[in-house]
């Protein structure tokens, strides 16, 4: 049985209860969307996972600190600027910001969070942001999920949107997300921010839990390029309004609901890393029949982050010893001999050498916009799977001149 | 005083009693010169620094053995090939090449060094290599370095040469070398092999400290992209012709030839970072008053590998945040109002915050072949260095079609 379906549309106001916008402050130079408000109509418990980077952003200080408020009613957002590193007006922008829209809302300030995206260093056009609150207050709606999902973007070149519905304890219950991912995307987080919003009923201590859980084997898993960002966030907001039997323990229907986050924050990921800077392919790596989870994890990590595995996806090069090479950079002991590796179904490495022959088999799979990398060791049962990107001249391209 | 003078040419047969060549054996598509021999006529103690990756070629596995021998006379090479991951006839590939120099040099199979570069899991054209080597020995002379430096390279543009000489005890002493780089370096040396020779007379236990201390200053502390080789192979071979007081402790002699060695390796690093694949500009990256080394290099590594600074250079683009993110990444302890971070002689950042005027300056300093970029933390007194590189569209079109 299925535990949950796709919605067709609609992202974060899907759930009952929560109303969202996004709007242009003046803030990218572009011209673009650059501002994003979500909002519940009732309380909410949150979560959040921030950067593990031991440089943080302004918004990511704050919100590392509101966080731990027990109520919840809104997440304010912005793009083109990541209000990091740019003195103490940083901090200030940040509290201007939250104290506007305390007055616009009529909301505690403790029950804010906020989160930035864009340029380290810049300072941040504080007045034109505060100048678009009042407004994106004013327009907050049940169809401003899209608006909202766009306010976050910055190389990305599409909006990532999604949303389920699933049911427990009988009641319907909905998750919905936006996201932004694009460059930066390791080894923890990417420079994401993913908001989600769901109607379940839930114990804060358990929506961390299982937000924990979901976002250690999904946007930790992913790699388009080997760089960590100084403002990673992801935050979920649950109001209760779809009146399930509140989750107090971790039974049952906590176990489904870890699942469905985790499928959930996988399909993001994804969307994530197709939309990667200068990526033409995706590659899903399984390290597979490992002594145990941390060992595998380390493998994948280094196939994923690769540069000469990156690049032979981006020419389509069957040189799977590259591969061998960023496992064995692991120091991770591995038999060689019983080691074997798989492109989607076909096999080119065993018994302690490599396959000759069919390369131009190989060649095809790896030409596909979507393939599957298989490393199985055969020394224990641990698998886990983790998302990889080619690395091509338009990456380069990209990131050779953001602030110019 | 200079400890040593540089010499206006030559490589490994600068040091008496060294003879040298390369060839072409037919083991390169391309019929460039793909085999290299170098002999001494003296007895040598030798020393090596391998790879560390778990996956290693079959000469690796070989010369990581022999090297515990006292006594070595040659050191036999080829590109083109990696022999590694190809299978049991791989390893027979070596033994039989192994037997062949032993005949025809006269010299006994314990006494032989070897080492390979080029495409993993391909078959070793053990005939053709075979069919080479007597042809070799006839030519070994003393300017047949340059031939020797040529047989080794893969995608490297220029060979590397380098010799110096110096006094001990009063004895002239010279050092030679030859070098192959350009892609794979990091983090614990490059696809890179170096073959340095030596007359000075030294045991062979402070040859093997004074190599490791050499490497692990130089070497190891360089960028190209993140990736490490199955092949990367140091060796010194040392043959006392030149008739210095033996160094036979660590005196004052000893630490003076670290030193040199040290210098040389740093050389033959900034030839290697120069011709990297693809690379433009290189960047010599000083982490200074760190609470202790291991800090410092945690941060240089982390920084020196980051695609995102690496394609801050690639576009001149004055994007320090990327550097306080690589800075960050690293998880080590940092004052960020204290930390200082210097282009060349411009600072960019200071007091927790980045520069914001005067950028086209600093764009002019990222415009050269070679800046410096100083991260200076305040929190002790240990100072490292580090080479890095740029990443260009180049090194993206090299490495997606190497083995097509």
């Amino acid at each position: 049985m299925k535990l949950f379906h796709w919605m067709r549309k609609g992202s974060v106001t899907v759930p009952k209860g929560f109303l969202a916008t996004g709007m242009y402050c003046g803030i990218k130079k572009s011209g673009k969307t650059d501002s994003c408000l979500i909002y519940s109509e009732a309380p909410c418990v949150a979560a959040a996972t921030f950067t593990v980077n031991r440089a943080k952003a302004w918004p990511v200080l704050f919100s590392m600190n509101t966080i731990q408020n027990p109520v919840h009613r809104a997440i304010l957002a912005n793009s083109g600027n990541a209000n990091c590193f740019n003195g103490p007006k940083g901090r200030e922008a940040v509290e201007e910001s939250v104290d506007t829209l305390h007055h616009a809302l009529d909301i505690s300030r403790r029950k804010i969070l906020v989160a930035s995206t864009g340029v380290i260093g810049r300072p941040f056009p504080t007045d034109k942001f505060k100048k678009g609150i009042p407004e994106m207050v004013r327009m907050l709606s049940k169809s401003g999920d899209s608006l909202a999902a766009e306010g976050i973007l910055t190389t990305d070149t599409v909006t990532k949107e999604l949303a389920v519905e699933f049911r427990i304890g009988h009641k319907w219950v909905r998750l919905g997300g936006i996201a932004k991912g694009s460059g930066m995307a390791h080894p923890n987080m990417a420079t994401m921010l993913c908001f989600m919003t769901t109607d379940l009923a839930i114990q804060k201590g358990l929506l961390e839990r299982a937000l924990r859980e979901a976002v250690r084997r999904t946007f930790n898993r992913l790699s388009i390029d080997n760089d960590m960002s100084t403002n990673d966030t992801v935050f979920v907001l649950a109001n209760g309004l779809a009146a399930n039997p509140p989750i107090a323990e971790r039974g049952e229907d906590y176990e489904k609901f870890v699942s469905i986050l985790t499928d959930f924050c996988a399909e993001i990921s994804r969307k994530m890393v197709e939309d990667g800077e200068g990526v033409t392919k995706v590659c899903e790596i399984f390290v597979e029949k490992a002594r145990n989870e941390k060992q595998a994890e380390l493998i994948a990590r280094q196939v994923a982050n690769s540069m000469l595995v990156k690049t032979m996806f981006t020419g389509a090069d069957p040189n799977w010893g590259r591969v061998i090479g960023a496992v064995g950079a692991t120091l991770v002991p591995v038999n060689w001999n019983t080691l074997e590796i798989y492109f989607d179904q076909v096999r080119v490495f065993s018994g302690g050498r490599g396959r000759m022959s069919g390369l131009q088999h190989i060649r095809k799979i790896l030409r596909k916009k979507f393939f599957t990398l298989r490393i199985v060791l055969h020394q224990g049962e641990s698998a886990i799977s983790f998302l990889t990107s080619d690395l091509t001249s338009k990456y380069v391209r990209i990131n050779s001149s953001y602030t110019s």
